[in-house]
């Protein structure tokens, strides 16, 4: 089969998944019967491409293609989903547009018209999952098409679709994880000897942190992520707002010189559980000991401890996450959605 | 939809299976529309039953069913799969049976039946896996129906499963693991003080290791661990005595000591990695450094490290194991296979 991909966003992890789809051609047609054609690609700075006949992968690369673009407007986009789903034959909507952590939209408005138009709605995006979860499940199973979005959190390792597909009949009792790269970054530069200040500045300079870092360093790209693992595993309906919330501002190279002595370590820890039927859910630093799983996280590794109903507990490492790995969480998505494994 | 059951054994995973069916019905109904009816158990001891109306849970725990049951023999086993399969709508084959490590079988002729029969086949016993994975999954595939095994690797933690409906289009590239959870036990317990001798001794008291324990300290079942795990996410087609095995018996306190004063702990260790086109497996006890994922593995706890083309390396730990964990790995795949997830 021919699944149509339409992708909203053309960043890091858009061009990521293009070469991934690339390189992986012929073993998801070998293993699944399966292949992907683009036929649009909405972007900012290079404007909205459509062809039904699908869109060359240089061509999408080197975004050479103004001549033949829709300007990036709003109504353009909608129209971008709308044309791609009125097609013949599966298709899906890949959202990779920027965060809004506040309402999770246009992206949410994006998705609901995909599944609307009888697409799968498949996103990197974590607004729409913080803000829109519950809605757009229930809209998903009701048009028989796949909501997934394993690509939010830990970077495309399969934490989403593990829950999902390997754990079935099983209660989420409580999860705690260090869920931000940049703050384990800069934590692991401070223990190296790095003040805050010159740490958060190499991690602007590699790339990894924003012009205004304050996202990751004030906790709030944990929370959001604490909000997602909370709605999906843990049955709740939280925003970020409602995440009791400390980042890793205060913490003082005194501090990581204190914790060294004690052969502890400061990792900026999520943690979500049901206290007496009500949801408490944190991101703070936690002064954690050498036997602590989290220990040995550096740099801008990511992990979680998921204590469940079956399992007991359940410890997954990911290693130096890429782009690239958040590309695969797109695409184990994908073919998901194409075997109907959702 | 009712998926009928034909339980070959019912040892603890077994009675675990029975009891966790029973206490995860009202939410397997719920989340897949699904309920399991058993239909026939084959026991060494009480003999073997058949009700296509189903068998009493409380029954069966019970066992005392002597009146109503045929003899124990391997003809009345063959013989409880054939009506189990003949009967109308979904049955599945859960072989239980003790290993067979040389050639798997009978485990194997059971599966291979049942599958012939229109069957799914799950099994927990890794003997068939070792030495039939190839045959089992052509025959699986060419019925339509499921030949699963999470419970032979880990005790039912998601392994297989998430490998097979989570890591689509991957070459895994490599795996390091710590999969016999008597020998860490015994090397934990000699951490602790204890002479070898004495370790040995407290895993039979506890009844983890069996009278001639012999299976677990010379690497046998961690050698068929690195099998299963070799063939299935590796594809190679090794037997055990592939596998380059050492076991735990020359390990001595005084090694012991000399790896606490190093910060270093002995863990038998499982390895498998393609080189130059030739498969290398290996059981050997490995001395971990402080930062090894490994070294702060205590007890009865197992570990994996997998390399993988799409997403690095993935390390995934479970704590302290119990039958009733394997037998989840069993209910996963039951609801795999009554889903068609395979």
């Amino acid at each position: 089969m021919e699944l149509k991909l339409c992708l909203m966003g053309l960043g890091n992890v858009g061009r990521e998944l293009i070469q991934l789809i690339e390189r992986k051609r012929d073993e998801v047609q070998a293993q699944y019967d399966l292949s992907f054609k683009i036929v649009g690609i909405a972007t900012g700075r290079h404007g909205i491409l459509i062809d039904p006949n699908g869109i060359d992968h240089a061509a999408a690369l080197d975004g050479h293609w103004a001549d033949r673009a829709w300007p990036s407007t709003e109504e353009n986009r909608l129209k971008m989903i709308r044309e791609c789903g009125a097609d013949a034959g599966a298709s899906a909507l890949v959202e990779m547009s920027p965060i809004n952590r506040e309402t999770g939209r246009p992206a949410l408005d994006y998705l609901e018209l995909a599944l609307n138009s009888g697409m799968h709605a498949i996103t990197a995006n974590k607004g729409p999952v913080v803000h829109g979860y519950r809605h757009l499940s229930a809209l998903a199973k009701q048009q028989g098409k796949a909501f997934l979005f394993e690509a939010t959190v830990m970077d495309g390792f399969p934490l989403l679709n593990l829950y999902r597909e390997c754990l079935p009949a099983t209660h989420v009792l409580s999860f705690r994880g260090v869920l931000n790269s940049t703050t384990n970054l800069i934590l692991t530069l401070m223990e190296e000897g790095k003040s805050f200040e010159e740490a958060v500045q190499h991690t602007q300079d590699i790339g990894i942190a924003e012009t205004d870092p304050s996202n990751d360093i004030d906790g709030w790209d944990a929370a959001v992520k604490v909000c997602v693992l909370s709605n999906v595993l843990l049955g709740a309906d939280i925003r970020p707002q409602d995440v009791d919330r400390t980042g890793i501002r205060a913490i003082t190279p005194e501090m990581i010189k204190a914790a060294q002595l004690a052969r502890h370590k400061w990792r900026l820890v999520c943690t979500a559980e049901w206290v007496d039927g009500r949801l408490t859910a944190k991101v703070a630093p936690e002064e954690v000991p050498a036997n602590d799983p989290f220990f040995r996280l550096y740099g801008t590794t990511s992990a979680i401890q998921i204590k469940t109903d079956t399992l007991n507990q359940l410890t997954l490492l990911e290693t130096a996450p890429t782009p690239a790995q958040t590309a695969f969480g797109v695409l184990a998505d994908l073919i998901a959605a194409a075997r109907g494994h959702f």
